[in-house]
């Protein structure tokens, strides 16, 4: 079982501005931890995955941070998308440059930006779904059960029937992949019992992908089949006029939720997307008062603050259910459900043509 | 009539803290305008008092900036009080070195860090007070009539009997200095239209000041008669060892609450004394939605808050009522209804021998 990583890393990251920019988005960040998320992302793969058979993809702006952050990577590994063009045709071209080194690798497709608290159930978990997707010709993914109706996440329906053993670790058949709910909605699945959050990890082996790709995807398949000439012909150009005409969708829905045979393993290793500021308050540790962050505080009368602020004195007084974060050359200040508007701030600056700051 | 002025810059200005520094408190910060609050005190005197009678009283460490922000007014002028003693001792040295040179001087004593928003007014409303000081062997204090129940101010409470005229303005009898009141006072003496705000403004002839003294406050004669004599010595030695026994009172409390012979006019020049960040809010332009400040600003669904960050672009959501303010080394978040708290904050830092922020 020759088992395969690729850690996607060309997610733009606007969540998290005014610390992620253009040039070093939130995976290039040390967020979670003294190291950026590519590095524990990579790291948390030994020994299971050598660094030989780990493949990054990203664009050509941050192959040269991926190297620099990841240097045991071999470079004919770090593979670059000509366009950012969304899931689906990055998973394309990565599975795609493994398929034609070998067609039975198995393929472990994992976001560079997740955070996983244990690595060793996690490398459990992943050889055990490795195990079933070599075995059994199927596309396994990773349900997260959910502790909450978020409405941040997709979600994965799952049968109740006898699921398939591989390795330790059992799998049930993935009855439906779900796009983010509303707040009813994500009750309802919460309630069910049957609903899993989608993590957008997924196994495959390379030749599963290309059948798959061919039975249920067959508008995809003729990218793939393009993809793999390109690269047999060594074309930079070929590839960059396929990522130009390639629809920008995700692998979810270019696939995943057309596919029959897909399965999926519980990941049950303290896994979380990281997907916003105030996600970090779940993670960092907290006083008795819920303030957490990064930086000196000094809090009077505050509660439920997370500050990001490494290089100053943070003093907050009064005030409640904050998020802060301050950089060299910017402030936010943002009520903690309102998170997700970073991305609205974010778009007023492009609007503003304000390079600076984005 | 010879009238002089003696601006009163010894405050520490914690409450406008972190921009406010034990080496450069508010009197010494460009907070309202361009320039700093000394001088705009100083050039709002011109043309009514030359520099040659302006005299400054603040501790020896803020001596130097005193004199590298307002230069033209002549070094001898710049008195130094040996301790930070509150204002009855400062005022006592300031007036007794003025009274040595004229014992007829007319001294009005200006707080160096309050606003004015109409200096010619100011300076009719000044030169009519110096007449009625001069004429009458009284003190003269200016009231300001109160928009709000304010407790954060002292009450100077007025006969409705007759005024008495002089120069373009009338003067009422004042029967009663208050201290800072509570919420329920306040609103009674706002309701009861004889009690005005006590602006901290004062004009006294130097020898009404000393008679004031002998008579009604003969504790502090004394130290009046002793710091004479230590200026005719020119002993700062004397000087500061009157400064180490002297009760650290106010000038309120010392002789105003005591004495009979005050009249007040009416500060009608656009005054406030600017007493914490929250105040700016009356001062600086507001956008639509009440936001306020200085530095750029994304505000995106926030309203009225403060934000005073320079240098770097603020980004709000979904935030209100906040002061922010940025410096270099420290942020304060601060529910604006509580900014009398940075006090507190301060407190904690010097309990913390905190220096670097103090």
């Amino acid at each position: 079982l020759n088992l395969y990583a690729i850690i996607m890393a060309g997610g733009s990251g606007t969540r998290f501005w005014p610390l992620s920019r253009r040039r070093r988005p939130k995976q290039f960040l040390p967020i979670i931890s003294e190291r950026t998320m590519i590095e524990e992302t990579a790291a948390r793969l030994d020994p299971l995955i050598p660094t030989s058979r780990i493949f990054t993809i990203a664009g050509a702006d941050h192959t040269r941070i991926i190297r620099e952050l990841v240097p045991d990577i071999p470079s004919d590994n770090l593979l670059v998308e000509p366009r950012g063009r969304n899931t689906a045709p990055s998973l394309l071209l990565a599975t795609a440059a493994i398929y034609r080194r070998d067609p039975e690798a198995v393929v472990a497709a994992l976001p560079a930006d997740h955070l996983i608290r244990d690595g060793g159930r996690f490398r459990e978990r992943l050889a055990s779904a490795a195990e079933a997707a070599a075995a059994n010709d199927l596309i396994v993914t990773f349900g997260i059960p959910p502790t909450f109706p978020a409405t941040g996440y997709g979600y994965i329906r799952f049968s109740r029937e006898e699921p398939l053993r591989a390795g330790s670790a059992d799998f049930r058949r993935v009855l439906e992949f779900k796009e983010k709910p509303d707040e009813k909605r994500a009750l309802e699945f919460l309630r069910a019992g049957t609903y899993f959050w989608n993590s957008g990890m997924f196994l495959w082996k390379a030749k599963t992908f290309a059948r798959m790709l061919e039975t249920y995807a067959p508008d995809m398949f003729k990218w793939w089949t393009a993809m793999l000439t390109a690269l047999d012909d060594g074309s930079p150009a070929a590839m960059t006029r396929i990522f130009e005409g390639i629809p920008s969708i995700s692998i979810d829905y270019a696939l995943m939720e057309k596919a029959e045979g897909i399965v999926m393993g519980e990941g049950d290793f303290g896994w979380s997307d990281v997907g916003s500021w105030s996600s970090l308050s779940e993670i960092w540790d907290a006083d008795d008062d819920g303030n957490s962050g990064r930086g000196r505080l000094l809090a009077l009368d505050a509660r439920n603050c997370l500050v990001f602020n490494p290089n100053r004195l943070t003093t907050l007084i009064g005030v409640e259910d904050l998020v802060v974060v301050e950089t060299d050359d910017a402030l936010l200040i943002c009520r903690r459900d309102q998170d997700q508007e970073v991305k609205t701030a974010v778009q007023a600056l492009e609007r503003a043509d304000d390079d600076d700051h984005l």
